[in-house]
């Protein structure tokens, strides 16, 4: 189990010096640019704010409580974990990591639960912070780092000025929110002034995990299977699943959602999932008629990425069902082994057009990345 | 959405004349019986306990409510589903099912939630009845028919004793259980002499899915998502992984069970689960440690059937991922097509090796079934 508290005050150690892998992989062949889309990083203020409502977790959010490890007592020689310092750097070290694991360009992520858990006022200062702070650094290497814009759905008028800010001015390439936002999610009413300003933009939205909602977080406690091991997929594809059925996407179809971890098990569903959309599940309280089966709004509207999940059986099924344009490469830094996961995709032996599209074209087009990097590939 | 109110008065109208498939698949080719082990039956006793309870339901199991229908208003015109009366046939109409779709033998499931919401005294009586009935119709088509004794998880010792007599007395294959009772779990240590008994019979329980569980099912009660589109898979997942995590598998070496619905996604996860159950996860409150990476547990404790799954994509996945010992045919009858899942199955050009052991001899060993049937094969 990662045990983010150790992080948290990890993100208020500077200068520590950092286990940097110094040999690695190869670098990219010439013309194939391996990108990253979902990277994470965070800064000391957030991990400072998060640090200050920890105790509140226990009650407020179990999940989230379990995966800070705030639930459960705590043995005194707990090392901290070797990503601890790597998440608070976003630059030089950040980039040798990169180049030992052959990877040309990161797309960046505010660290899961970003703004989410504070108050809105809070979270309103700390979003424009971060996403101030991720435009820094994305200016100082601008072939080096892409990046995603943390926005809070406390306040939802607030969250889409965000991210047309953060779009049009700072430079980002879409918009990151960590799944439920207290117990809420983003096809309940009063969260459609985001998803109207991300269609506007043609802005991505990357639905990233967390703990699983207060509402259905109970069974996943006991035995600690609340984060990656398997509540975080839990929790994404019910959120993936709730936008299908409410219709948002006959509404706005430029409306284009991002979700990683393999498409956090929905494309081995597609077919029962559409089965019984066709006999009558998915449309009770608050659904709308949909105008395609449930699997091709899926197809149309979702991209997923591969993090933490760079394993042929479940990318040749993901490739199979979705098509070599829905599946993009991720290594979930630091949290997972960037090299380990590019040397998996390498030995795979996939056709050289499916290749180059999962590791850069994709991305490339989904982030709209190609004006800016595709004449500085490394 | 299954909408199984109907179905609730179904079970209580007798002798309805049926429309039964008369021309189907070709019959199994000499040598390769179809063996499908995951098709539900009823009994008018239990048909009219559950619905008498039906109206506690939405205060006391939300999810299953929402299963039944009665947690919304109705229309009057509603059409009983077509299955309505298969389910409680279990003589020469079901065979005749069976005929056109070229299935030579049903392994019988009472259906779900069987008895698991009643309180226990009926429970008990119910349970003995259905199991009693289920072994008449074996006895009067032995070659036809195999099935599962019902056993209710609410008098754990009752149910020890139940599945004895049910393996020992009737020649019944093992035990079903439709997941949670009443919120609770099998790894919990009040329902550990169920799995002894398992155990020491060598019987496997087939873990089937039902409405998740009070704890976890809120997000899924919007858009009717708590059944066989996404919730029952979620319920039966959870369940499983609790299990494994429990350490009840180095505990009891001769536990086995089978899941359904191509293991409700845990083979599309294997690789995750290992990766971080390696990190630490997987090991909080109440878990053992285990003696072998989760996946291995997955792979020597546990059979996965693909009903409602009969799908290229997810099988192949299983089977490279599992192995062609691990996975039976299964068609999930009457609430899905059977004769489509054979058709779909038969089209997939699989080696003659692993059709075998996918659509019988797995089933023969797993449920030992070779005894009584093999000489009888259709």
């Amino acid at each position: 189990m990662i045990n983010r508290r150790t992080l948290i005050r990890g993100g208020l150690v500077a200068g520590l010096a950092s286990q940097r892998i110094l040999a690695g992989n190869a670098p990219s062949p010439p013309g194939l640019r391996r990108i990253a889309t979902e990277e994470g990083f965070n800064i000391p203020e957030v991990a400072r704010a998060t640090a200050r409502i920890l105790p509140e977790l226990v009650s407020r959010e179990p999940g989230e409580a379990a995966v800070f490890g705030v639930d459960r007592p705590r043995s005194g020689d707990e090392a901290p974990p070797p990503w601890l310092h790597q998440l608070s750097d976003i630059g030089a070290g950040r980039i040798a990591d990169m180049d030992g694991a052959g990877i040309a360009m990161q797309v960046l992520l505010l660290s899961s639960p970003g703004v989410q858990m504070f108050e809105a006022g809070e979270a309103r200062e700390l979003s424009q912070l971060a996403n101030d702070r991720l435009a820094d650094a994305i200016r100082k290497y601008p072939d080096r780092f892409a990046g995603l814009a943390a926005i809070p759905p406390q306040d939802p008028a607030f969250a889409a000025r965000e991210l047309e800010r953060a779009v049009s001015k700072l430079g980002l390439n879409g918009a990151i929110i960590n799944s439920h936002t207290g117990g809420h999610y983003l096809d309940e009413a009063p969260y459609l002034p985001i998803l109207e300003a991300a269609a506007a933009l043609e802005a991505p939205i990357y639905i990233h995990p967390r703990a699983p909602s207060p509402q259905m977080v109970g069974p996943y406690l006991d035995y600690q299977m609340v984060g990656a091991i398997w509540g975080y997929a839990v929790e994404v594809s019910a959120h993936a699943l709730r936008l299908i059925f409410s219709g948002v996407f006959d509404r706005l179809p430029k409306l284009r959602i991002v979700i990683g971890h393999m498409g956090e098990g929905i494309p081995f569903f597609l077919d029962r999932i559409d089965t019984h959309y066709a006999a009558g599940a998915g449309r009770g309280r608050g659904s709308k008629p949909l105008s395609r089966p449930p699997s091709e709004i899926f197809r149309d509207h979702f991209t997923i990425t591969t993090s933490g999940m760079n394993w042929g059986p479940a990318l040749r099924l993901s490739l199979e069902t979705l098509g070599p344009e829905r599946v993009m490469f991720a290594a979930d830094y630091p949290f997972e082994n960037a090299r380990a996961a590019v040397s998996r995709i390498d030995a795979l032996g996939l056709e050289p057009d499916t290749l180059a599209k999962l590791y850069h074209r994709n991305a490339e087009r989904v982030f709209r990345l190609t004006a800016r990097g595709a004449g500085q590939a490394k």
